[in-house]
């Protein structure tokens, strides 16, 4: 599949599973659409229609895992968003949540959105109760206190102070890595709840990889790019004195890293047995990416 | 079991489970257990432990899910005295969230509560996946769109407006009955995936009694307790032109409703088999408590 068509593809299964969640409350139930409906480049669902591909497995067996885990992303950028937090006002060239509603509102859409993505993995049509399960015990180890929220947690605690390499690589790794991990091996759980470990390790690696490959490159195109190609005010990450890249490794160093990086998940790709073309295009999407 | 040994247990148990979740960030982790640790009533973990008791079964086997849904609740707390909702410095004289640490960290301790419930849930040494994913479920259903967050939207939709009783009834059974309800329904099933209709029935019709009452209760107390004995300024609801119940039926007649729910409670434990006489005094107490 292509990534046009999987955000077809999951365009049409946003308004089903959304439907299913059936909320009681209409204006809630907009926020929450708004929310995801975000114009992002839906990476992560890609990476399971991709990883459940790469296994043999067919897209339907994939659509409510990648909902749910675009679903998570989402939360954390409505949230993210808010005042409290990175104070934006602007999301790839929209209003953000809490602009388009209201700061209450928003809150509540994000909290929404990660019960809903919990209670769609639960009820999923999948082969088994453990099936459903392994989904919901990597999402919720992703995007919990050992991954994704303590990565926020981690982000917020440095602004304004110096980071070193590896300080920053811990925090992406949290803040943005660990839910690129879990797509991958949502993707494969969809398949079978039992992957040789060979084949998962090659999995991981390959996310680890292009996690930090695609943090590096946003960091590059915050500085690179201008406002209304990158959706968001060109500069933001350097006006709020966060760490970057290419602060670190000057931009020249960024982008020797993020190729480098790239090279790793083309080498991992290889230990795994089925089509991994699609895996492989996600790699170099990521680092040639204009936004 | 006693609502002082239940505090005593739970307590043990949280920091069993918040040991568990592992955060990667101490601030975090800190912002999470203040979040929980807040002198709370824990009437949602009592219900779980007086049905599991009532259904014949072990304290162990409540534990988890007992520790899951104070999680949400203390989650829905945090969110719900930020600056953006309801604006509260104080809960139970303690400092808010927000106040104790900042708006983001309490954004964030929240958004990991939530998270962190469902990763405990999935996690639970109970005896089989099919009776964890029940648990995720059940508790899922009634945080999410069709419960509890769906009420907290409604609610702030309606502040200052006019509203019936039907309306009132219709989001406090959404942002505080739909958690109680799962409370009941949970500690049913860490006993027992297949409960009889009648039973499963009963312990709904009781659920959706006390907490009305509990809310009916809350709205008294916000007019006749003082600040110091309530934790929070006094006629807090009524100075933000909130509905209430005494607004609607006066003080004698949300008496009144009070006391009819409570017996309504009294007569659907009759029809369970097992000692019902923790649930019987916990219903007692829901309108005999001054705080």
């Amino acid at each position: 599949m292509k990534l046009d068509q999987i955000q077809g593809r999951l365009a049409t299964c946003f308004e089903q599973q959304l439907t299913t969640l059936n909320s009681s409350d209409p204006r809630l139930a907009d926020a929450m659409r708004y929310g995801v409906m975000n114009g992002g480049k839906r990476v992560r669902p890609f990476l399971v229609y991709a990883t459940v591909e790469a296994l043999g497995g067919s897209p339907e067996q994939a659509d409510v895992a990648a909902v749910a885990i675009e679903m998570i992303h989402s939360y954390s950028l409505v949230h993210d968003d808010l005042p409290a937090m990175d104070n934006d006002d602007l999301r790839r060239g929209k209003p953000t949540c809490h602009i388009a509603f209201d700061e209450a509102t928003a809150i509540l859409a994000g909290d929404a959105l990660l019960t809903g993505a919990f209670e769609l993995l639960a009820n999923a049509p999948l082969q088994s109760d453990t099936q459903r399960l392994q989904l919901i015990r990597i999402l919720s180890s992703a995007a919990g206190t050992a991954g994704m929220v303590a990565g926020q947690s981690i982000d917020l605690g440095h602004v304004g102070k110096d980071m070193t390499l590896a300080a920053l690589e811990r925090m992406h790794r949290h803040k943005t890595g660990a839910l690129i991990r879990a797509a991958v091996l949502m993707g494969a759980a969809c398949v079978s709840t039992n992957l040789p470990t060979e084949q998962r390790d090659a999995l991981i690696s390959y996310a680890e990889a292009i996690g930090l490959a695609f943090q590096v490159q946003d960091d590059i195109l915050d500085i690179e790019s201008d406002t209304a190609t990158l959706g968001k005010p060109q500069g933001a990450d350097i006006a709020l004195n966060k760490p970057t890249y290419p602060a670190l490794l000057g931009l020249e160093g960024a982008r020797a890293k993020a190729a480098e990086l790239v090279a790793e998940a083309h080498k991992a790709l290889t230990c795994l047995p089925g089509d991994t073309n699609t895996l492989a295009t996600l790699a170099n999407y990521i680092v040639e990416r204009k936004h």
